[in-house]
């Protein structure tokens, strides 16, 4: 059990919960005999100080070739200005890795955090839908223009990339018993690109997951909708890079707890336990992918041991589920946090940082958390 | 003082909404003297049943000739399957208007409306933003291409494009003293288009709007932003066609109240009032524009009676502020909706339609603001 790591802590903060993220692999490590290979390099601001560029080409060859990538986070104002900018070292991974599902869960980790939603309680309790984003494709990639009086991104479909997007939505779906509706959103009504991507989406669910609920939901009415009625989508949507990046973040604004979000980067549909995948198959027998949380890199806190480490570590569980089949012990991880988190009064510890009300540091709930792991 | 208007009712709730705001315009004209000059005509829906076209080129031509279009809605599940769609023939007017600039309030018209909203009080109350939305150009326009494998939409911008829709922010920013705050919300970290988009609104900032404090923003964490400290943004957001889309339907959302959203697509920007436009001037001294609700047809509700008619109406006041410069009417026929909205608590009648939570069907609700109207 385990395999072959590329760490990619990055900047700021990134650094600092990746650290602890780590700890709790190393528990892991221990309690099941599984054994982690880690190669530490740069990406991001931290790589172009040393490099000149945002990540090198060394660093992508590696990502190739790892079963997976754990990312902490890239960028900061001193690097505002920099040719190329700190993000694109990501974008570069994804498109080199092809990770072209970007899958965000959007829920409530632990049950007492539900009031600290800026939505009402009675509207966003029992919100649970993973969000699929198309990573690799798009207006995001291919060749751009731009010009002094002019700039164009050809935002571009083909078959292929519809279609493994659409299976990993399929997959996933057929992972529960019934089976998770499944809804894709686009803008058919407008843009050619939809229209392709509808088609295909519907021909793949027809003819690989007859049993699956699709239904096509408007990319900006959906954008209305998470607000107004977040749990008529409990169950999986899928989108374009665009629309889902847009979205994913709205997703991320509707629970309220930024530095709880974390986020899987696949290169193939994830296999149901015990079974393997049939894309994007690393060594581990799970699928090759990036594992990061979604707060970037929070220059304003760097340093201080004021992080919560909580997006990273609910990444790492993503990352044993996903690309080690780790299944049980990613569920264990998820259950710790979830108990750290919880207020006393159901349960739990009540351990948090200030972002979510708390008084605690960086280091108080990373090991609160390895304290937890290692009572499950 | 008046002019000419082409009115374009649509499908479903559309005629039923469109007739009740037009008898507050007799009103208007009634106590102000002003004439309306009012020619009606189709589009959508209906068109296609008539003409087997969305939109007619006779139509097209009137919609360039009269000072504003008053647009109901358009669509429904009899053109589900249509070629063209009924919303192409919206698309199709705004483009031969070069309406470029759809402008979107997000506030609550009635204060005793925000316990409405999806939103804690807390955090909601006291939003006031326009979201100006490029409206011709970008990924929505374009030379597409539609292949069985393949789909694209260039998603391009050229300097004119990106010019006057700034100045259409300017210029509202500055209707104010000191000047509204401005946003403008891209993804220059990812897109070409975006990379020349906020190089040029800052050029025509610099030089043209020296007083007004513009600051960039990127599209997918504003729209986290705007669920988690909406009121943070109180001032103007300006964006392209494509972000405008799903993040003008998303601020939608955080008032809670599609019945009651107003749009206006303008040629031009905005005068300060006792000043003309220097931009897509009509007849009448003010800007040309179409007005329309957010929320659409709603077949559902159609032919009940039970569909709101406040967000047509305030339309209309958008229209008379905008297309011809009836400042203090426009203001007037705000204030009657908001008094006929507002609960009696707070001084207001509380006739509200179903969507509000009320029993008021299209007639009572009309016939109160009528009254109001009447009243002020
Ligand atoms: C940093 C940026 C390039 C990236 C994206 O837009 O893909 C980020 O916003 C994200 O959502 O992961
Ligand atoms: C009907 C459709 C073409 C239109 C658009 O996307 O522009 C609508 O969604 C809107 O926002 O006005």
């Amino acid at each position: 059990k385990g395999g072959k790591l590329l760490i990619l802590p990055g900047d700021h903060i990134g650094p600092e919960v990746v650290h602890e993220a780590l700890q709790i692999l190393d528990i892991i490590e221990e309690s099941t005999g599984a054994k982690f290979e880690r190669e530490f390099d740069l990406c991001g601001g931290c790589s172009l100080d040393k490099h000149k560029d945002s990540v090198t080409e060394a660093v992508l060859k590696k990502s190739e070739e790892v079963d997976a990538v754990f990312f902490g986070s890239a960028g900061g104002p001193e690097w505002g200005h920099s040719q190329p900018n700190p993000e694109s070292g990501l974008l570069r991974i994804r498109l080199r890795m092809q990770i072209f599902a970007n899958l965000r869960p959007c829920n409530f980790v632990s049950k007492s955090l539900v009031h600290r939603s800026p939505i009402k309680e009675e509207i966003i309790k029992g919100v649970d839908f993973m969000l699929i984003r198309e990573n690799c494709g798009g207006a995001y990639y291919g060749n751009k223009i731009e010009e002094e009086d002019y700039g164009c991104d050809p935002w571009e479909y083909k078959r292929s990339e519809i279609e493994r997007v659409a299976r990993v939505a399929g997959a996933l779906a057929m992972q529960h018993d019934p089976p998770l509706p499944v809804w894709s959103a686009d803008k058919a009504n407008v843009l050619a690109s939809s229209r392709v991507w509808r088609r295909i989406v519907h021909e793949i669910f027809d003819k690989e997951f007859p049993k699956v609920n699709l239904r096509d939901q408007l990319a900006d009415s959906l954008a209305m909708l998470l607000i107004t009625k977040p749990t008529a989508f409990n169950g999986i949507i899928v989108t374009d890079n665009t629309f889902g990046d847009i979205l994913s973040d709205e997703s991320g604004g509707l629970t309220g707890s930024l530095g709880l979000l974390p986020s899987a980067s696949l290169a193939g549909a994830p296999a149901a336990p015990g079974t393997e995948p049939t894309q994007g198959r690393n060594n581990a027998g799970g699928v090759r992918g990036l594992y990061e949380p979604v707060h970037g890199s929070a220059p304003d806190i760097s340093g201080k041991g004021l992080a919560n480490p909580a997006a990273q570590v609910l990444s790492l569980a993503m990352m044993l589920r996903y690309s080690f089949n780790m299944h049980r012990e990613a569920d264990l991880v998820e259950e710790a946090v979830a108990r750290v988190l919880n207020s006393k009064e159901d349960g739990g510890l009540e351990v948090r940082t200030g972002d979510l009300g708390g008084k605690a540091g960086t280091k108080e709930i990373s090991e609160a958390i390895q304290g937890e792991v290692r009572r499950l």
